[in-house]
């Protein structure tokens, strides 16, 4: 599966400190350390109270890109640091991300397409998210409609179904899992299917327990990617361990050495 | 779920060492403890070695039941044994195991609907265990049916789609949840669907990680009841937490032990 590292954020206070301090060793250390533990890509985000918020993103990107050349996952919710940082990103990167709305929909996948970047969609549009598994297909199914009329390939789209805390709604894990699940048969090649895990247990106690449960179960229904927190040794264990029950990896007695750093 | 616990069997050695000396405190304590552990039923097997198998099992049948109310699975292949074990098992009982052939299901069946018993029904014929999910589901719609036909009602039948180790078959863990998905919606209501689950790690390293990893997986898919170590703490707490996340119980902040205790 495709990890991708959740802990270069602002909202974590070592990263907040660090983008005040521009204290470069603190993210590439958190870049370096996240890598190690298997993840595929990082996840960038300035947090929710960073002043120069796309200067602090190009500070992020740049700092991190000194040290890897893994995908970077521009994570903002504004389209004005997109549309800044996208461009000016070097090597592999992913704009995270775009609603499901037509309009919006199509103007991301504009900026991904011309800069060879990948796209995560979300399953929400106006409306908010869905209460319904029939809601997230369709605008999954908006997403890569999308995608295809606006030249993104499957393998750039990561459709992410939006999963909601398990003690806000106790319907939402099972929707996300059979979205997932539809979705993957939606088109040929499929999508990624992606989730933003930790949201699962926000607010839980044994919060490593429902990250890992709920990741082994919804990597049995198609998902095939998460950004979540790969120094959780054993969430990255559990993920490593469902692709090898779903056949994905062949049984060999170092299997989770070699899963981690495939 | 309903945990079926899998120690009292003379496959290990404290349990047969305790089957030659009769030595009822070393099975007792293992009954209370998988109880206290989370098990919901406890499997009752000889094992290979033992030279007087029926006197064995009803030894360790009497023994356990001095115990607890809980359901016992008699777990035996010979059925001179099952059928002459089953009448004389006072309380909640269930056979264990019947294969999927017409006549040898019907036989079982008519035992188990005889004495107010369940029935493990394994999707194995005498062509052997299935290479494909549609003979697992085929088979497994045959003891559906061979059930109603005998008047065993769905609520006693627990259909094993057999699961093999990882290390021997890289498609079978995801042919079992496949057929699995399959034959909870092929009657209304569903038969119970169960898994020996510890087989699905044989020799592989890592043996927890890998049940719980499947537990979590498989319950996603409607398994709803396993054969396995309820002394395995993480185990328990993957099950829990995979019906929790089904939406099977509402989060509380100690989810855990109510589930441990339900």
């Amino acid at each position: 599966m495709y990890i991708i590292g959740e802990r270069i954020n602002g909202m974590f206070q070592d990263v907040k400190a660090a983008i005040v301090e521009k204290n470069a060793e603190v993210i590439q250390d958190l870049a370096k350390r996240q890598l190690a533990g298997g993840a595929w890509g990082l996840d960038i985000n300035v947090g929710p109270a960073a002043s120069d918020a796309q200067g602090a993103m190009m500070w992020l990107v740049e700092t991190t890109r000194e040290v890897t050349d893994a995908p970077l996952v521009i994570d903002t919710a504004k389209w004005e640091i997109m549309s800044a940082v996208i461009p000016q990103t070097p090597g592999e990167k992913i704009l995270n991300s775009s609603k499901a709305d037509i309009e919006i929909a199509t103007q991301y996948v504009a900026l991904a397409a011309e800069n060879s970047a990948g796209l995560v969609g979300l399953t929400i549009d106006a409306d908010g998210v869905p209460g319904s598994v029939e809601k997230r297909v369709e605008l999954g199914a908006q997403l890569i409609t999308v995608a295809m009329e606006g030249g993104l390939e499957m393998d750039k789209l990561f459709i992410d179904p939006i999963i909601l805390p398990v003690n806000v709604s106790d319907k939402n894990p099972t929707h996300c899992m059979e979205a997932i699940s539809q979705l993957k048969m939606f088109a040929d090649p499929a999508p990624h299917l992606l989730l933003g895990l930790s949201n699962v247990s926000q607010r839980c106690n044994n919060r490593g327990l429902i990250n890992r449960t709920y990741l082994a179960m919804a990597i049995s229904h198609g998902l095939d990617s998460a950004i979540m927190d790969p120094l959780d040794t054993e969430l990255v264990d559990a993920g490593i361990t469902a692709d090898l029950l779903l056949g994905k990896a062949i049984y060999c007695d170092s299997f989770l050495e070699a899963g981690r750093s495939a």
